[in-house]
């Protein structure tokens, strides 16, 4: 993979940072990646998302293949120069998202048909179209086509579902080819079977990959589940490449999962929390829309550096948010991300320093301790 | 007036350039004022509406009383430190917005009871509580109260609600007082009568103020007529205070304007036809939802350097905005601010230098010749 490579710095416990390195620069481990799904992180800027510390962004392919459409974008010249950011772009295979549309799909081997949630037209997602549209879009990070097991999934079903997936996972390797500087991801599945998740880490380290995804979680297991399927799934996969956490999380399971060896996450919860009012900070979440913040003078957090809390009383938040401001989507989402990418600074000089279970203790106690709202 | 004064530096024609100086900033002339109704330019940060040239925002007496009410501004610090704008800020009397609940009011010589558009809540605004509302809300140059003559008016009906207008600014800088720093401005009114026009001049001028507004225009009388009202009615003003143009307008009414000596003025046009997809440029109005932009690679235009224009293409600002993503409200606002402050300061040059009357002609032409969308 010239052009693309994957570095540990240091580790504590099953923790570890580092970089991965891509022609579009480096990405800091353990890392968060907001999530930009038609082709903009919402209320955002990119060059301000890149201000928060983010260093790639996820793309969504079922979005973005339905509208504008793969063969728009690289005829605009590519996702990154349409979208305006010019750092890797990691994208998703569609296979999440039009699992979840159960109403409108038909799964085969082949493949998934389905409806497009926009204007109802037949579509149809394959391992080889999936790769074919991630790379029409530039995507510097692909991943495989794969099915998401619905969670809870009995053993023979959860079998079925990872061989599927371990199936389309070659599929995709040949689809992908040779794309020096972009990189193929894999997926383990096997839901919460130990024995499936060890089967589902050989076969695709038997195909190859340039990083590995845990994939099948986040989806209403709950983080007691997850956590137990993170004792011992990133084990499974090799040392030495990136291991990427999909759909996670919020700011406990984020820091959970770094502290059991994964180093790329993504989520819309930060964006998605701050268009409906809530704002993540070390004492816990803030709902802004509650009546107790109308006349508070305080920042969101007096120690936040980000535009919100510099310039805007929580009084003034909470108005512009009760008013329906487009503002305060673009303030709270700010706020969000900001502290999203200091948790991961703070991960990642922890792990440095050899202090992480401090930092981790700490970032408890900070919550434990916080004035917060009911949600 | 302490602090607060206005110097004209070139004139063309009737046109004057020169500048407004309070002790918040000066305010270059011809201005216009981005509108900031809820404490916020929407869509936009502040320091990015100032990026764009503004020297001055307008604030909305109505919404402002209503939500999240003066008292509670005033208590978090007054207008400019809650919304994050230190430079000068003007707030209208309120008048107009309430005139237009015509369902929801009730006038008297008093003033104007009304009940809340949000909560059903009834209010009473007259020239004392409007001024007091203006004081707590911090404005630097502040309106009187006012009847805008509905249009069309008989004469009967014009100079009743002149004469009104009139004793109501009396009132308003009886209740405004001594404030060293903050400006009061009348408002001459007098409907599309030349006469009533000179007797509510007389009179406002007899009164005394810093300033004086052209009142009743920009109400659905079309250009033609409101034109008609400016050959006349700005040379019946102080030559030596500034004229403000109250709502206007699209960027040859403000053309149009200038050219006959006024100073300043203030639309929602830039910002709320950016949030439907309509873009201000040189050669007309692009209307980006038009299907024609889908696949096009060019900026809006070519030669604007705004972040819209700078950095996306149409085919993306076609994307977002067909996708309802805020980011083209943000970046359609942000074109729109900057154009009507780069015609600003165009039009200022143009009087500094003595060239008013070709940059105009080439103003039209540019437009004549442009690929404009119907709309």
């Amino acid at each position: 993979m010239t052009g693309f490579s994957f570095r540990i710095d240091a580790t504590d416990g099953k923790a570890r940072t580092g970089a991965i390195n891509t022609p579009r620069g480096e990405i800091r481990t353990p890392a968060f990646m907001p999530v930009g799904t038609a082709a903009t992180v919402k209320a955002m800027l990119p060059e301000n998302v890149r201000a928060t510390g983010a260093d790639i962004l996820l793309g969504n392919t079922y979005h973005l293949m339905l509208r504008p459409t793969a063969e728009r974008i690289d005829r605009l010249g590519g996702l990154h120069r349409f979208m305006n950011w010019d750092r890797p772009i990691l994208t998703d295979s569609g296979g999440f998202q039009v699992m979840s549309l159960t109403a409108l799909r038909k799964m085969t081997e082949e493949g998934v048909r389905f409806k497009s949630h926009i204007d109802g037209s037949t579509h149809h997602l394959t391992p080889e179209r999936s790769m074919e549209i991630q790379r029409l879009l530039g995507s510097d990070i692909v991943m495989a086509f794969d099915e998401c097991t619905p969670f809870p999934a009995d053993e023979a079903t959860a079998r079925r579902s990872m061989e599927l997936s371990m199936r389309w996972a070659q599929r995709s390797r040949d689809a992908f080819g040779d794309r020096p500087g972009h990189a193929l991801f894999g997926i383990q599945q096997g839901s919460v079977f130990r024995d499936q998740r060890a089967e589902s880490a050989e076969k695709l380290q038997a195909i190859g990959f340039d990083g590995y995804a845990v994939g099948g979680l986040a989806v209403g297991e709950g983080q007691e589940t997850m956590f137990e399927v993170l004792d011992y799934a990133p084990d499974m996969l090799p040392q030495d490449k990136p291991r990427y956490l999909m759909g996670v999380g919020k700011p406990d399971d984020i820091v959970g999962a770094v502290e059991r060896g994964i180093d790329m996450m993504d989520c819309v919860l930060p964006s998605r929390s701050g268009r409906t009012g809530q704002a993540f900070t070390r004492h816990g979440v803030i709902n802004i829309k509650n009546a107790r913040h109308m006349d508070d003078p305080r920042p969101l957090d007096e120690n936040c550096t980000c535009p919100a809390c510099r310039n805007y009383s929580r009084g003034y938040l909470h108005h512009v948010m009760r008013a329906g401001e487009i503002i305060s989507s673009m303030l709270m989402t700010w706020h969000n991300l900001h502290y999203y990418q200091e948790l991961m600074q703070g991960l990642r000089d922890a792990i440095a320093q050899g202090r992480l279970q401090a930092f981790v203790a700490d970032f408890h106690a900070q919550r434990a301790a916080g004035d917060i709202d009911p949600l």
